[in-house]
This record gives C-alpha cells, structure tokens and sequence, in this order.
C-alpha cells in the first residue's frame, strides 16, 4: 500500500502491508461514510490490492485519516468524485440511488464494479419498483452478481458487477439458507426475523434521534415492517420472512433471531447436518450452538471487526419451533468485508485476503 | 417513614415522605438483591406504609444505604432473618424455592404477604412438577392471587397471598393481553414472543459472564427455549407462546416483541379497539404506537424506574402478521412496582400510592 | 399540577401530585431542551407550584410529552415564546445570550426570574468582557443571585432574579469550598480540577461528535483549557482553579476530581472537619468517603436522577496532596433541580419541596 | 501457526498467518486472563513467532478459543503449568507475584522470559519493599529490562528478561516523558495525573463491583492516591507524580491527564519541539493536539485494539499550566502489545511484526 504519513513517517510501517507485485489498484467512492471508511482500512491492508484513490465531497483534500482516525497512518486524500483517477476495481459506498445513476461513470473509472449500496442487489425492475423508487439503470441488473459466496461463489469469478448484501439481510439469510438447503423448511411456514443492531447502520451523520442522549441504552423498534431488507431476503431464500428491526446499545453490529415451525418435525441431527453441509467448507462462517462459556450461541461482539458470521440454532420441541441465532459486524461481513471477500472471489485470490483479523477478546460495546 | 440518617441529619427530609396517620407498616425479607432494593425504595416513600424492617444475611446490621447508595439518607438497617418484627405486610424478594420453603413463617410476622419469586405464581402442583421442582407448600397455592392488576384487579382486594409475576412475563402478557381480550388471537396460532432484557435480571451476584467485560455491548440469546416465564404466560393468556430471550447493553428494562398471525385479517382500527378497550382506564399503561418524535413506540428507556409499562403494535399487511411491543422496567412494572401496586389494590390504597416517578429524560442505559 | 391526559385519563393520576391551594403558578421558556424538560418534570411534581405554560419555537403546539417521553402524562403543550401567560416565576432555559437579551421581556411575563443559563452568573460586566462577549443587560447584574444555595442561602429569600451555576462549575465548587471555608487553602495554591460529564451536557440537538457511533465508549478531552466555567468557580471560590473537562460514556451526571497541595501539612481530621463544618447541615450533599462496599467515593451513578451532591476525599502524604470528589447529575443539581431548590429558598418553600427523588440501585449509564 | 479448527478446518485459513521458517518457537503462562488471550491472538497472527503452547490451571483441556471467541479458529488447548513444552519465548501474563516465585521454572522452559506482571519491573527490593511485599527473586533485577521501546530501545537487544510496563504507567510516562526529556520540567514540579481506565483493568474474575448493573455508566474514583503504578513511573521518568485512577465506561482503553506546572513559561513550540523530538521516529506513537473533526486529542477509542499511543497536549497561560493527554489500549500497549513490541526488538525482528492492526472506526467502547 503506498500509504504513508508525510508528519509521522516511521509510523507508516505499521500500516503498509506488502502489496503482491501484481497488485491490483482499487479506490472508493465515498470514502468517509462508515462503510467508505471500512473499506479504506480492508484494502489498504490487503495484499493484492493497492488502494489509490477515494472520494468525499465534503472532505476533499483532507487525509483519510482526518475523518477515520484509525487511518491516520495513511497520508491518502479524499478528492472530489470527478477527480477519480483510473483503477482496476472501484467500491462504491455511496447513499442508494447514487450508483445506478453513475454506474456509466463509475465503468469509466474501473472494469469492475463492487457497490455496496442496494442498487444492484435486487434482480428485477419489478421488485424495484415495489421496494424503492423503481430503477434508473435496469440494463445493468442481469449482469449484478449478489455477492455473498456463501450462496454465490459460483457465478462470482469474472463477474464485472458486484452488489454488496444489505447487512441485516445478510445476518437473516445466513442463518435461514441451511433450512432450505437441507429441505427443512418449504418456504410456506410463517418466519420471523427478529434483528438487533448497532448504531453504525444509521451511517456517519448527525440526528436527534442518533445522539448519544436519545440513542443510548435504547432497545428501539425501528422500520418494524415493510423494511426493504425483506426484498433481498425474499430473492435469495425464496421465502417471505415477516422482518423486524430493533436498535440496541452498540455501534457494530447484527445479530438476527428467526423463529421458525417447520411442518415437519426435525431433530437436532436434522439441524447440524443442515448447517455444516451449508457451512462446513466456509472460511466466514462458524456454527456455535450451545456449550460452555460465557459466548455460547452467536453474538455480535464475538466477531467484532472482522469478516466471520457466526450461526447456531436451538431446538424448541414443547413449540414445534426452531430458532436461528446469527450474528456478523453490519460494517464487515455485512458490508465491506463482504464485498472484498466477493471480490478476492472474483478475481481469483485468496478468499481470505485482507480479512485475516480475527477481533479482540474481551471487546466492549463492538 | 422513619427513615432518618444520624451521620447526616438533615440529609432525611429528602428521603421521608408524609406517612399517613394510620399506614400500615411494612417489612421486607430479602432487601439486599435488587428487587429488594427498589421494594425499600418504594415503600420509603410510599404515603401508606411505614417501612420498620429489612432482612439480609449477608449485610445484617449494616445500613441499607450500604448496599443500595440510593437509600443513604435511610437509618434502616438489615437484621437476620430470624431477627424479623412483626408487621403489617410482608414482601418477599428471596430466591426461589425460599417463599415456599418458608410461608408459614412468613404468616407469622405478618397477616399479607406478596412475594416476588415464582414460588406462588402457578395456579397447580402440575405446573410446579412440569416447570420447575414441585412445590413444598401446594395448600397455598389456591389462596395466592397473581399480582398483575390489569388482570386481576377484581381478585386482589382482601388477598393474604400475592405473587408478583416474572419480569419477561409481565413484559409479553400485557403486549398480548388485548389481542386476546379483543378476541383478535384464538390461542391456536403460533406465537413468537422475542424479548430484550438488561443486567439486572442477573440480581446482584457476580459471575463471569455477568461481569462488564462480558456482558457490555451484547446481543446475547439466553434461555433461548424452554424459559420458566413461558409457564405463566400460558397461565395468564390461555395459549402458549414461544418465548426467547436476549441480553443486551441495559441495565433496566425489558421489551418484548411479539409476532403473532392472527387468523383473520385485522385492521389497524380492531388492534387500536383492542388495545383501548383493555387498558384506556389503566394508570400504568400508555399506548404508544407511531407517530412522531424520536420515541414512537415502547422503549425501556421512556418508563425507565416507573411502575409504567409501554405497549403499541404495528401492523404487516404483506405477512399478515401483527407486531406487538411492550417495554417496561423490569425491577418496577416486572417486580417491585408491580408488589405495591397490587399491594395497594389489595389494601385499598390509591392505586398510584408511591409509584408517582415519571422517569427521566435524556437516560442514558436506564 | 394541571396536567392531564386527554388520550389516556386515567394516566393523569400518576403524574398528578397535590397542590396547595396557594401554590405560585410557574412557566418555562425554553421547555423543549433537557434542562427545560428537567424543569418541566420537577416543577409538575412540586407541591407549592402549579405549571401553567412552557415555550418552545420549535414544538409549539405539540405536547411536551411528544419532546420528553416521562412527560407523556401530562396535557401541557408548548407555545411560541411570545404567547406565554403571566405567572408568578418564570424559570428560562435558554442558550447563552437569550436571557440577557429578554430580561426585560420575562418580567412583563413573572415577577421573579430563575435563569439557567450563564447570563446572570456573574458578578461584573468585566467578567463578561473576559470570558463571554460582553453583557447586553448590565444593570442586573447586581440584583442576580448565583443559586446554589450551600453558598447563597442567605441572600436568596426574596432574590427576584436567580441565576442558577453551570453543571462543571457546581461539580468543583462543592468539592473544593469546605477546603476554603475550613482554612486549609489560602487560594495561592495550583489547583487541578478534572472533570469527567456525560452527553446531555451537550444539549438536545444534533451533531457528528455528539452521534452515537462516534460519542459511544469515549474519555474525550474537551475545552482542555480556558472552559468558561472557570470564571464562575474563581468568583465563588475566591482563587483560580486550573480545569479540564472530558466527556465519558455516560448521559447524565458530572464528576470533578480535584487535586490541590496545601501549604501546610494538612490530616484527615481537619479534612472531616471542614467537610463537615460545611455541609452537616445541608439537605443535599452527601460525604461519601471510604468505607466498604462498591460506592465507596462519590459517583454520579449514585445520585443519578436527584438534586443530592456527593462529595468526598483521601489523603496523599507521600506527594503532599489531598484529593477531592464530587458527583453530581448535571441536569439535577447541575441546573434544573438546582434552581428549584433555589427557588424554594427564595420563595420560603420547603427546602427539599419537589426534590424528593431518591434516584435508583441499579441503574446503568445514568 | 500451527493453529488449525477441527471442527471447521476451513476456518483455520483465516486465523493462519504466514511463519517465516526461522520463527522462533513462543508459549504463553497464564493464556486464560485478558492479557494472556492478547498474547495469544498476537503471537498467533506474528510471521516471526509459532505459537505452541498456553497454560491454564482452570481451562486445561479446553481450546483456547472456549474462553476467547476470538481465537475459535485455532485448536490450541490449554494445558497444565506442569505440562509446558519448551520453547524458544515464554511469556507470562501471571497474577503479580507468581513470576517471581517460578522465575527458574520458566527459565528451564524458554532462555527468553518475557513477563507481563509487576514482578520485575521495579529495579531494587527496596522499591518492591516499599510498595509491593518485598521480592522473592531479587538476583532476577539486574537483568531485567522495562519494556517500554521508547525508553529502553537500547537495552532491549539480547535481554533475556522483559519487564513489560503497567498499563496506567505507560499512560502516564509516555505522556509526561517528552517534558523531561525536552527540559521543560525538573522533576521538581507538582505533577498530577489523572487516569482513565476500562473495566478489562480488572481482569477476568468475577466481582460485584465488577458486575456489569454496578459498574456500567460509572466514573468511579478506584485506589485514588497510592497507586503502586506511581512507582515505576518515577523510575522511569526520575520524578514522583501525583497519581489517580477513575474506572469509565469502556471495557479496553487507558487515557491519563497529566497536568503539569513548568517553573519556566514553555510556549506551543516548545512543546511541539519536545514532542516531536521524543516520538518522530517512533512507530507505535501518534501526535494528536487540537485540528479539526472529530477526534482531535488523543483517545482511547481510536487506538482500541491496536499498538498504537496518542500523545498530545494543550498550553493554559492563564493559569501556567500544560495539560497532556496520552491514550493506550491497556491491553495492547499497555500490555500484551507492549511485550511482543519488546521482544521484537530483543530479538532483531521487524518492530512492528505482529502488530500492523489499525484499529477501527467507528467503534463503540473499544
């Protein structure tokens, strides 16, 4: 990475990580949101990547790390989005609706594309149009890959387009795709999604409802119903899920409880042949059912910064029910770090390139 | 009160309230844990009672501003157990298992008892045998009135026996109560009742997991099935519910969300008739559903050391599904609050007597 | 108090507290912000006053429980400033620079002025030239009264213009006075105050600091140096005190630690004895030093919620220092519950009238 | 790393880092602690260190991650005291005390000891008479380097004894050393530093002060004069400082205060020059005073989890004082990071092996 830090030279050291001969160039687009910011750090400490370029409008020709202190290593300056240089993979962290109106710009830029936002998420115009405000550049949703490689690895290499989960979606699908994989649910039953998050998805601005005052210690149902998220939940299960959101007293994080009834009985046999057949093989994912310890079933400070999800599920006989717990930091694996480990899929490197951290124990608020 | 603080003596006017003429004097076994705690607060400055006794093991002979900081300018101070006078009424805030074991020593320091364990809350031996171990003193379970005031406020005037209800039961009940009253649930539908506690569930022991940096910033499932309160619950509502909860980054409060799937398509004018008609008359219970602001539905935070507990709904047309939220203060409205409020019904006290706080605003993790 | 509940009547008792007949009507200016809703929610508790109105631009015409959710109660509503009804005492809650400017204005509306803000705090017009911009209204600067009644108490019976300290300021000044009052600094000293103070200090509105993501989890130095509050500790404690503030992750409450080197030798007895001599009397401050258990040294945690002060001490003899502690919560006795209680005095109300909160064991985050 | 997850061998991918060939074999004592889990997670992810042993007496048996979620992907178990196989480093994370009752055991163990109590920090039995009980290894002194890099750099290579700092020291000197260093105090001066420390200080135990419901929100005054830290920070910067800790709301993180009287006015650029002439080469310290944004002075939020310090400070002419501030994580350089810092300057590897993490932003309590 050709970061370095003009006041502080030595400190450099720490941030550069050897970049691979090949490497190739990446930049972001909206750069000092969480998610800009995120992506700043997972690709300046990436191997294969070396990070050129990044855009604020509200922060051109500041440092990087005038915004995320954490890059303050970095001598890398937001400029404005016109001044984008060429690269050969561009991320964009952009507000939705951004990047399907400059997904011709964002092509002159860079051959891949890898969004973040929800603009390509979604495969039809159709459903555009009964979630968001319809679609601005609906030539390009065929070629949009979905990008989480737990369910997309296939169609991810060489893919030119990639969109970046939406992050509770992401915890919701993780933890419900075992049950359709293994048969053990149709997609008929009734399916709640009951999601706690951090703060960090309201994103890096400034409201009443967001202060510190208003927004600490909450347990607050927010978007109760109709949340968008249940759009992409639908396309990638093929099930309805009845979704609710809460926010409660952390910055990072997601962690989604599903109740579910299949129509059959299923045993707890059923239950961890279904998640290690989907996740056996996965780097990111890791079952956590039950046991000792303090951290028994997933939580969200127990993968704090870094890429993994974790899921795990009980069995409810008295209830006929079965819950799924699945917890992933919404800035990494729900975002971010998604969308680097998609793209080291698509571009044929280690899937584990710049995802190595592992997170810290033990961790306050995540 | 007689509360007065030698150190300080002029420290009591804030903590003595008027006593009427003819209170009844109060004694509370168990005073050290936390429901103990606010049951001294509450009775301290409680208009009809004289508060003359508290009971610890652990802290015999020291003040009871000792161990609860709030209650310094007291003179209160905690004897053994055996050491108890006579009274009035008698609370009990001690372990499970200890109000059955001891019932009829209870009786005989006082004429009331309302006790704030699981030990009478069950209506059967069958329920005891099913749910936890037995019962030691079944004679008495027929005698013993469920505290809940919004459901049995007929039943509690004259009662000898009072069994507060479990804080997470409290929670879900009142959110459920009006669908079934207003005939909106049969019973037979599958009911998901996805609850957010804080710490103080724990009590006041230490443990490792209970210890900050542990249990700050998370989203834990405990219990995840098969929780003890899903006992009363069934008992109170006539259906079961299936009942899961989380630990998160409070210290007071919990807040259910219930997903339920009524049979029959309602609209938002039947929850609203529904809800009106169980609790319009309610000193403790405020509907809160929508509208604007930063707090649109119940939150613990808003009834954060009230006796109040928050209940709104949201309607999911496209899942036909109804959410419903409740929000209250686990150690008062779940506990504390909820013994003197159906103490005050049984007596024949004001309602309100004591339980007047309002809460504050902005708090932070109440 | 008049306020009722229109939606929800029943809900009125609660909030309700008797009123004497000869109560004075009361109304605040500046209601929607938390040292407003502080006042808003004390005064409909206090006994000798009625509340009658409360202004705010920005909510007039709402409720004042749709700003402050404790208040959700009460039927009161906010008005425009320039719609305020005459009463007895007008208690402003304004930003700085207000209050100066409408003097004039708030008493055509009261006879007596309780002011919040620092307009009124200090003595001389040079102060103001010194560390604010000026004063507009200088000729009462000399009928203002600085509230804190532990140093005023004397010349605020009768007092028509109160001007309640600042929160930082009323954190330092009662932990350092006993050691003036008793002798044991000249005011030559180097005197360190460094203070620690949560979010609400920071007022209702909106800011990227003040967002939960980015204020979660801090100690955040803040006005490191040349805080304005300085000004107001140096005029009432007679020397100059050298302060920082940092902001902690905590809504309410503010604790100073202040470290100072007697000239001469100094011991814990002359220590008890000037705190002592100092507060024996007083109805709300607490000495809390030592001792066992877990609140061992003033917290805000511990008077979270009221209008107590705690303060406290040790000896350092091996670096010749004496440190002190003191806690507040900074809406409470930090502003709103101050000028009440200053209110009380002036007006020959019961010292502790309307104050009586005893404030809650457990609570989180204060 | 020979870290691999039977469970889920596919995870193993993401915790292995790369081992050069010619790494050195490492072991940590006392692997169950936080510290100890630090230890682990760094050494496993250093490329000059292979990590082949932990101890525990409490989790022997068990993975290292059934205590620290974070290191779930490796299959390193505990094993007895006993049970450890040599190594070419041993690092102890012991409870005070320990290290030097077994200094020869570790020695048959590992030529190279690296120890993270206090039982070798001090340089005489004089000092450990006066503020510890004496010392039962008193040979062991002599040999024995402070670990702290910025100091000891040049004693550092070849030690076979580590002595890394405490936490609230290296706060507090890494603040104050430049002032000495640059002439701008004589030691002579009363210097007061107040700390601020998260809840990890206190270990992995269990307490009730410690218990998430009593310490959360606090801001706590904990051994607030004869701190035994006060000890080796006049070793190392040859002056005695007056010293205080306070606990806050964070789980990682320690922020100390320093406010110093120069004899001689010092002006911005002194400082500057006296800063910069400390740290400018220095990799793991950051100059952090005033500019713009968020994150102006240094805090612990932005180094949580990493290696890093921010040092800054602010003049106060009017009352001729410099405040300093410094922020560490008290797990990383505070401790853990500070060792393996250490070591790799003891043992010739890159300085910042194993310690490139960045940290994150935004991040609740780190």
């Amino acid at each position: 990475m050709p970061l370095t830090n003009d006041a502080n030279a030595a400190d450099a050291a720490a941030v550069d990580t050897e970049t691979d001969a090949d490497a190739l160039t990446a930049t972001v687009v909206g750069g000092s949101g969480f998610a800009g910011g995120e992506l700043l750090r997972l690709l300046a400490g990436h191997p294969n990547f070396e990070l050129v370029g990044a855009t604020s409008r509200e922060y051109a020709g500041k440092s990087v790390g005038s915004v995320h202190p954490n890059l303050r290593g970095s001598d890398l300056r937001f400029v404005e989005p016109g001044d984008l240089d060429s690269a050969d993979v561009l991320f964009a962290a952009t507000p939705h609706g951004v990047s399907m109106a400059q997904i011709e710009e964002f092509y002159e830029v860079a051959d891949t594309v890898v969004d973040l936002s929800a603009d390509f998420r979604l495969n039809t115009t159709e459903q555009y149009e009964e979630w968001y405000d319809g679609h601005d550049a609906p030539d390009y949703l065929d070629e949009a890959v979905y990008a989480l490689p737990e369910l997309h690895r296939e169609e991810l290499p060489g893919a030119n387009l990639i969109a970046a989960g939406g992050c509770n979606a992401t915890a919701t699908i993780l933890g419900l795709y075992p049950l359709f994989e293994g048969d053990l649910l149709s997609g008929d039953e009734q399916i709640v999604a009951d999601v706690k998050v951090g703060s960090s998805e309201g994103g890096a601005g400034a409201s009443k409802a967001g202060s510190h005052p208003e927004r600490s210690g909450v347990v607050r149902p927010y978007a109760p119903t109709g949340h968008r998220h249940e759009a992409e939940i639908e396309q990638e299960l093929g099930a309805s899920v009845s979704f609710s959101a809460h926010a409660v007293d952390m910055v990072r994080g997601a962690a989604a409880t599903c109740h579910v009834f299949p129509e059959e009985p299923v045993s707890k046999g059923d239950l961890w042949g279904a998640f290690r057949g989907a996740y056996e093989e996965e780097p990111f994912v890791r079952l956590q059912s039950g046991g000792s310890g303090v951290y028994r079933y997933p939580e969200p400070k127990a993968v704090a910064g870094t890429n993994h999800a974790e899921v795990g599920f009980e069995l409810d006989p008295g209830n006929e029910r079965v819950v799924v717990f699945s917890a992933i930091d919404n800035l990494v694996k729900g975002t971010a770090g998604q969308a680097v480990h998609a793209a080291n899929v698509a571009l044929g490197f280690e899937e584990t390139a710049g995802l190595e951290f592992q997170g810290l124990h033990p961790v306050g608020s995540p």
